[in-house]
């Protein structure tokens, strides 16, 4: 599967190994690719492109641009993103102060769906840190969870299967259409309170429910009928 | 130990029968006692007074009035509640659209304190429905969290305690001081969500970390020496 990925800071890089490593072929974009000489001595498999190359080049796209620029990064690529998934995992986190520059009656995934119109946009991936987003077994456990929203069902339905199929996600809890975003990036102020208490990002939440044993949150996409794109 | 409660929602009503239950003397707010008659026949060990009664009452007193009339309903309870732990639950909440009064930048735990600067406003059991923050072990596990947040260091102590020692809540974890109340707060949005999804608010965040074992996060409070409380 072709994966593109838009922004090559931590994230972008790590998320672009993981893919990598996972036997797709992947593009980074990098505005300034000179300054990505050693990662890309390191990894000789991925692509550097610039963004509207990068999204082009994707049959699914992921934002992984810093919050704040996300919008002026993705208007130049509408046409590019054309009909496509993008996957943003972008939170629109104001430092130092942390808060968020859009909250409550809207979100920064909803802007990215306004602006993008005849894209799928999805998000996930944002309440974790970037290498437990491609590893969630670094936690010991898989029993945590992801969470994903957005407005057209099959996209969703793909995206659950890439997290789950390539990173091994257990449990991704589908809260609904692209609105559900404001609940996902709701969370940060927690996830950055707890990250300061414990000293690490190295965490994420799960979902304890009664009676879980027979009401699996994990049973959302049983079927698996995305395995071709894995092959 | 003397337990005011301001509200006799059902949130209300379920932690003055579970503290009487635990043996504390309780008294419950109510404008109009005569609504009351049922539940005021079916629990004869609780006290029911107006609210100045309820607030002057307890040693440690708990908003469980609606979010949105929270200020109006503790304004006039100022100087009863003068150098007492309050114990702040409310959630900013508007319906139907779902969304949070006060959000972001300020929380409604900070608003309560800015009104009443002499009471050592506490947030916390925000987060879940009422069974559940009077009896975490409902979840078949007690492996889940609460939040708490204040800038009293000891009257945050104290809280910690009664949820530990009468409610058994295992895992307490101090955000800092009352602006956590954000974060706090800021999980509603999430929480309804998994609510609608599920069927059910009988379930409870956890947080699942790496090397668990060796870095618990229930081992904030180890020392108990508030014990006398609750003997």
């Amino acid at each position: 599967m072709k994966i593109g990925i838009i922004g090559s800071g931590d994230v972008g890089k790590t998320l672009a190994i993981a893919f990598s490593n996972h036997k797709q072929e992947i593009m980074l974009s990098s505005r300034s690719p000179e300054k990505l000489s050693s990662f890309i001595n390191e990894n000789k498999n991925i692509l550097i492109g610039n963004p509207f190359e990068t999204a082009s080049f994707g049959e699914v796209v992921i934002n992984a641009t810093p919050g704040l620029k996300s919008l002026d990064a993705l208007l130049p690529l509408k046409h590019a993103l054309y009909d496509k998934i993008l996957i943003d995992l972008s939170n629109p986190l104001e430092f130092p102060d942390i808060k968020l520059s859009v909250v409550n009656t809207d979100s920064l995934g909803e802007q990215i769906q306004r602006l993008l119109p005849e894209t799928k946009v999805i998000k996930t991936l944002n309440t974790v840190n970037s290498k437990i987003m491609v590893d969630p077994s670094l936690l010991g456990t898989l029993d945590h969870v992801m969470f994903i929203s957005g407005n057209d069902f099959i996209a969703k339905q793909i995206v659950t299967d890439i997290l789950k199929d390539l990173f091994k996600w257990k449990h991704v809890i589908d809260l609904g259409d692209i609105t559900a975003a404001r609940s996902q990036e709701m969370l940060l102020p927690l996830w950055l309170k707890l990250c300061e208490k414990m000293g690490s990002g190295a965490f994420n939440f799960n979902i304890v429910k009664k009676n879980r044993a027979n009401n699996e949150v994990s049973s959302i996409w049983k079927p698996h009928y995305f395995i071709p794109y894995f092959e």
